[in-house]
């Protein structure tokens, strides 16, 4: 095995390095083209964005037609990678993204004349690249490919690279308006935020290339509340193709692993209905202050003090709830006697990594939140609401995350410390050259002491789960379903364009506008993602508890 | 093993969200404290940075007193960690450190009556911090705890966290002192910052408290040159607690490991001299560019285009040179057949993932600088010049991580691939309970396949060792020690002040001022962590080869 016997590692980091580059170049034009001093120009991002999708496209096909004529390309699936909410969740944003793109299409058109032919090109390129990547993440999240390692990893990347320079250009867009429409008019946000975006996309036209007829201002008003629906999907297809990424030229052990598809019957059995019916109150008491708190902010600037008031006291109920029922979820955990998980597990590194990522957003935001309250005057009762909603937010995601994490590592229902083997160093390791395989055969195989297969799990729940385990397990079922609910409604508020930042006076006044506008622009985002993260991650663990 | 099989990440899971609520925390007051307009002090700044120092002292001394009292705390010790050269770095960038303290104590003292006592405290308890703490990294990098795992998690974090604060203070406070002394004066650069320092540092006293004496301006200009290596210490530092952080409670196979420790006679034996000559001869060429681009800007601004053709010719054929040596590095790897090293070894991991996040910042300095030169106009000398020094940047980055992070998976010098079993997948894996001992007892031990000691690898390397493979080691050391120097003197030259990112009027122009300085300041000090690191590592890469 001396020839064969070449670095796996250095095709990885050829394509972390291609992938590096290529976003580096598309975050330096992305942000310059934000700045409207700067000579880059929306084309310009557009025409590498549109560009990067067709070879992302063009790739996606290769490995398609690739896989489909070869079998034997994939001989293992990681049965961890791409769970069916996930891949559900991509096609109702992949779908989202699709209108639109229509939309997108119908309002540059409207003004054909004096757009570059690239800003109505973009958008029908972009639905064809969602369409055919969304159909490739379906039927491949869980391969483990084996042939053409380097072409994979690169393609893998690149396309990962791609979704992440689209996400990017989205999140940037969307802090141009929010900004302008600040800036033009404090007190008339929504208003404001319609002309400022004609004047910001038509640079070279004059008057005339107005958006004034009513189907273009629908088109308008309409893409651009869909924009948080094409941002999580570009990150959805990140996370699987990240670990689709992880997984190529990796050997499993265990082929068929337990895949614990929930049946539609048993997603509203074996709980309480407390965690769900709470929730549901919650989430719908909180659209309702949402929709009183973005009327009430876009009217005069009397009412803004009032909206404000509401909108915090909702969140701290919200968040306070949330942190106490982490945290007895933590507790229910330290009387569980289930074993851990420690199989390696690359969706799980992933989740785990990106929950303690996505949370410094939120973090950052919140401590400078705390630092302006403070450190400014005067301490009246918007400033005490600000503190506490920031302290709580704080305590939330710290709380929340320990319990999704210890959630995530723990075994399947019914398994016993006592009943398997904790760890077993010759299972699931990721061999880097094929003469490890020589030494796995040298190790004993043990059936017995794989994973069991689903059918005998169930039988061992039936069997060994007590009444207080089996209440145990019911706590847990209403807690995550309670916690993923707050998380919905958590999420949709600043997706759709809640910014108590701005409207609040406290950080503004006390940082200035601008930096923390950069402050507030780089950060949300990322806590924006954390929910829709912990959204899913907590629907996982609905699933296993 | 019920109550025990406790889960050992949710200790390293708290420890990481202490450090990251602390550091968001520092973050937060040290980038409020950077503007002038934002109502935090830098005394605020420094109350908390003492505090941190003295909680980190603390725990160092109980942890000290903890291991010598109980020798059994520390059963294993990782071979890997903390090599000789780190080791010695830290204690020579200590040494710097103390005596910048003693400066800046004697800069302070010179107008006490106007100062808070803060500010004369904090170089005094830094350097007890700095002495106690190079101790320890001294004593202890090389420990695997198995005693308080919670406590020693925290306590490490809690020390990595202070010392990151420290470096971003540092780095913070060089970024204000630049961007003073290129707003104030853009010709007299040196002067005008010595100016705005003074300025800077009495925000409460007036007139009386100017640094007028000329012992205060020594202490002061001999404090502001050694700052780099206060920066470079609390990286070093950082890097050292991280790799122990990881240790804890880690299980090693082969407690005694294969140290190479290299003996002072073989330093320069065994290699052509062509690599060492060619390097000192840059190495003295640079500094002599350095020093002529230093007084030739900071003199009148006539001479300025002058000094920046030579700073960017001398750069350009550095980087080109090691572009071609790092190439010709990887070329070689291609024809060795030496086993590559697939062990677990958490400094490796920490090394690959150092050297590829810190070029993030050469990278995207270098990306901005290309969009602005090729969009922008007009296209002089100095543009082309600029352009090609970015790209060179790029190559060089990506070709020498390429080759380094190779160098490091390789196995010691005359493992041959047949020789050596390629990976023993009992060996070296961080159990994660205690259970799992008796796993791995289950396991063949076979004591030969084990590294072999120091002593038998020198015999194989004099047996086996081809003419050809001899050559070869000879090559890659005169590789590694050029490229080594080369690194020293592009660290030299951005560490001590050469900054013709704002000499240079190209990208000013394109991006405006404040949004350069804003990429520039951020980016830079991981580009210069970056050479740092490299030299480091390149020198393993010598021992190694």
């Amino acid at each position: 095995a001396g020839p064969r016997e070449v670095w796996k590692k250095g095709g990885r980091l050829l394509s972390v390095l291609l992938a590096v580059n290529v976003l580096l170049l598309a975050c330096t034009l992305i942000s310059g083209g934000a700045f409207n001093k700067v000579a880059v120009y929306d084309t310009d991002v557009f025409a590498l964005l549109t560009a990067m999708m067709l070879l992302a496209t063009l790739w996606i096909l290769f490995y398609l037609l690739r896989t489909v004529r070869c079998p034997c390309a994939v001989p293992y699936r990681d049965a961890h990678a791409g769970p069916i909410w996930l891949r559900g969740g991509l096609v109702l944003f992949g779908i989202c993204t699709l209108i639109m793109d229509v939309f997108k299409t119908g309002y540059y058109s409207s003004f054909f004349e004096c757009q570059s032919a690239i800003k109505i090109l973009h958008p029908l390129i972009q639905a064809v690249f969602v369409i055919i990547q969304t159909y490739f993440l379906w039927v491949s999240a869980k391969d483990c490919v084996h042939v053409h390692l380097d072409l994979t990893w690169c393609g893998l990347m690149f396309t990962l690279t791609t979704n992440l320079a689209i996400w990017m250009a989205a999140v940037v867009d969307e802090s141009v308006h929010q900004s302008h429409s600040y800036s033009s008019s404090h007190s008339n946000a929504s208003h404001a935020r319609l002309i400022s975006d004609q004047h910001a996309d038509n640079p070279v036209g004059g008057d005339s290339c107005l958006c004034s007829t009513a189907v273009c201002q629908i088109f308008q008003q309409g893409y651009f509340y869909l924009y948080p629906f094409n941002i999580e999907y570009s990150l959805f297809a990140s996370t699987m193709l990240y670990v689709m990424w992880k997984n190529v030229g990796r050997f499993l052990a265990s082929t068929p692993g337990h895949s614990h598809t929930p049946t539609p019957v048993s997603l509203f059995r074996e709980t309480f209905f407390a965690g769900p019916v709470l929730g549901l109150l919650l989430f719908v008491v909180g659209l309702a202050v949402f929709i009183i708190y973005e009327v009430q902010v876009s009217g005069d600037g009397s009412r803004t003090r009032q909206a404000l008031v509401i909108y915090y006291s909702f969140n701290i109920v919200c968040l306070g709830l949330t942190t106490l029922v982490s945290l007895s979820g933590s507790i229910i955990y330290r009387f569980d006697r289930r074993a851990m998980d420690h199989h390696k597990n690359p969706t799980r590194t992933l989740d785990v990594a990106l929950l303690m990522g996505a949370a410094l957003g939120q973090y950052a935001i919140s401590y400078y939140s705390i630092v302006a309250v403070v450190a400014g005057t005067p301490q009246d009762l918007l400033a005490g609401l600000n503190l506490t909603h920031a302290l709580l937010m704080i305590a939330q995601h710290t709380f929340q995350n320990m319990f999704i994490i210890e959630s995530l590592h723990r075994g399947p229902p019914g398994a016993e410390p006592h009943s398997t083997h904790p760890k077993e160093p010759c299972q699931d390791l990721t061999f880097t050259n094929l003469d490890a395989l020589h030494t796995l055969s040298a190790c004993p195989p043990n059936p017995g002491l794989v994973s069991p297969s689903p059918s005998d799990q169930r039988e061992a729940v039936a069997i060994v789960s007590t009444p207080r385990s089996q209440w145990r397990r019911q706590c847990l079922k209403d807690i995550s379903l309670f916690l993923l609910l707050c998380n919905v409604i958590l999420w949709i508020m600043p997706a759709f364009g809640a910014r108590p930042h701005f409207s609040n006076t406290v950080e503004v006044d006390f940082y200035g506008y601008s930096l923390w506008a950069v402050i507030v622009n780089i950060c949300l985002p990322f806590g924006i993602f954390y929910r829709m993260h912990a959204v899913s991650s907590l629907l996982e663990v609905y699933v296993l508890s």
